[in-house]
């Protein structure tokens, strides 16, 4: 008997998952309270049931899958529920919070009698045919969930405390997504200076890998770059204010906030952006 | 008969350039006026030439390749001894000025008759048995030191103003030396929080290029971050201080900066970083 599992929110990502546990024959329980039509509809074509909040307390597994800036409020919602419990379920946080932050979320889950794993999807939502995304899982309750590799995840056990598993996410996006700024903002600042298309030539020869990432990156960007906002911030939060290259994340929410306007504006930036990346993949 | 050709400084690129023009047969001037005892060697193993300011004002081809903070100067002093000669060089600024820089330096070389080249560098000094570095050029002038590429140069023309060959110097370190900043910081960042083994197994099974990247440019960076302070702030100026991603630059400057001093002092920072690229070496 597979365990009870709830996955909030119904998102890309969370419905994907939940998706591929309902295919490894799980029930995935979930709220729909206030939800938009297109949220149920993602929910219902994902074979998600629709659940209170004290059904979804009561399950075996919570996962909590949200945008960074939901998590605290969501695990403060959850602690209040189970509170009230007799059963304690263990809550998976996935989302993208700093080190800071899953601790101060451990203290309200743990308060309420519930188990924390500190957990880290790094990769696209799942599809059918594929095995991603990673979930890395940290924390002493993270062999408490070891099942949910038997359910089509790509369970992942880093050996360390709560708090490992977000610095993995934290730095790892710090990387790749950092990477996918710094080339926004060369091909923008290059395209200016009449300088693309020499640009282009030199990454293809010097630096084969980056010109063939940025030709696919840069456009996956355009539309997520108004979510890369807060993460930038969480990773700049991650390595703390006194630290230099706290600025440098600051930067790149700054950075992001500026295409995702001129994304909803008038796309003359994304316009470039996306001229530049058609080049690369044309010259592949 | 090879045109003569100076180059200042005869620093570690200055020198190497230089050898590759005197293997194809040039004369090659530079300055050792108050240089130290290791550059005056340096230069004689190149078999470069020394000359006075008026020798070397009299040149047909005059390399600037000083660091980023020397080259209006550089371009002054030359000036002003071209201004009291008829015969006018072509002085090809190779410098990792920004493209405000490289204006203001174009405005002091041609009210001195002489005519200027906008050169960007990319790649580590010549040695023998390799065709590098990649000297772009840019500017009307550019065509007036195609030479340069029969005498051992790989040059490259951009089609484009005073001013493209540094916007491509600036967009390509801003990548590359970006990339290797942003590394840095998050290898610190996920040691401190004991992820880092898991960060280096991530990259190495979905980002295997930039983990491969690392493993050598983060300990090839270290002796050099105290130079690429003044570099990362000609990026930012690149940008602009009204442009959000000059933030970023900024934040890379004083990262470097950090990361300079823990070199010349304590190494603890120093020594995670190593760490980190010996596995990811050991690894590949």
């Amino acid at each position: 008997m597979p365990p009870s599992i709830a996955v909030i929110a119904p998102g890309a990502m969370g419905s994907a998952v939940a998706a591929r546990l309902v295919e490894h024959g799980c029930k995935v329980l979930t709220s729909l309270d206030g939800r938009s039509a297109a949220t149920r509809t993602r929910a219902a074509a994902a074979g998600m049931t629709a659940a209170s909040d004290a059904e979804i307390a009561g399950a075996d597994i919570i996962l909590s899958i949200v945008p960074p800036g939901e998590a605290l409020a969501l695990a403060e919602q959850l602690a209040t529920v189970i509170n009230r419990n007799t059963k304690k379920p263990v809550i998976v946080d996935c989302n993208a919070v700093n080190v800071e932050t899953i601790r101060r979320i451990a203290d309200i889950v743990l308060s309420s009698g519930a188990r924390l794993v500190d957990a880290a999807i790094i990769g696209l939502p799942p599809k059918p045919g594929t095995s991603g995304p990673a979930f890395h899982v940290s924390g002493e309750a993270a062999a408490d969930v070891a099942v949910l590799g038997q359910l089509g995840l790509d369970l992942r056990l880093i050996e360390g405390p709560i708090g490992a598993a977000s610095a993995l996410k934290m730095s790892y996006a710090g990387i790749n997504k950092g990477l996918t700024g710094l080339g926004a903002a060369m091909v923008l600042a290059a395209t200016r200076a009449g300088a693309a298309d020499a640009l282009r030539d030199e990454l293809a020869s010097s630096a084969p890998h980056i010109h063939a990432r940025l030709g696919n990156a840069l456009p996956d960007m355009l539309p997520k770059a108004y979510r890369w906002v807060a993460e930038m911030r969480e990773i700049a939060g991650f390595l703390g204010p006194e630290h230099p290259a706290a600025m440098i994340y600051e930067g790149f929410a700054r950075l992001f906030e500026h295409l995702a306007a001129d994304v909803q504006g008038q796309g003359t930036e994304a316009a470039q952006i996306v001229a530049f990346a058609e080049r690369c993949r044309a010259k592949k």
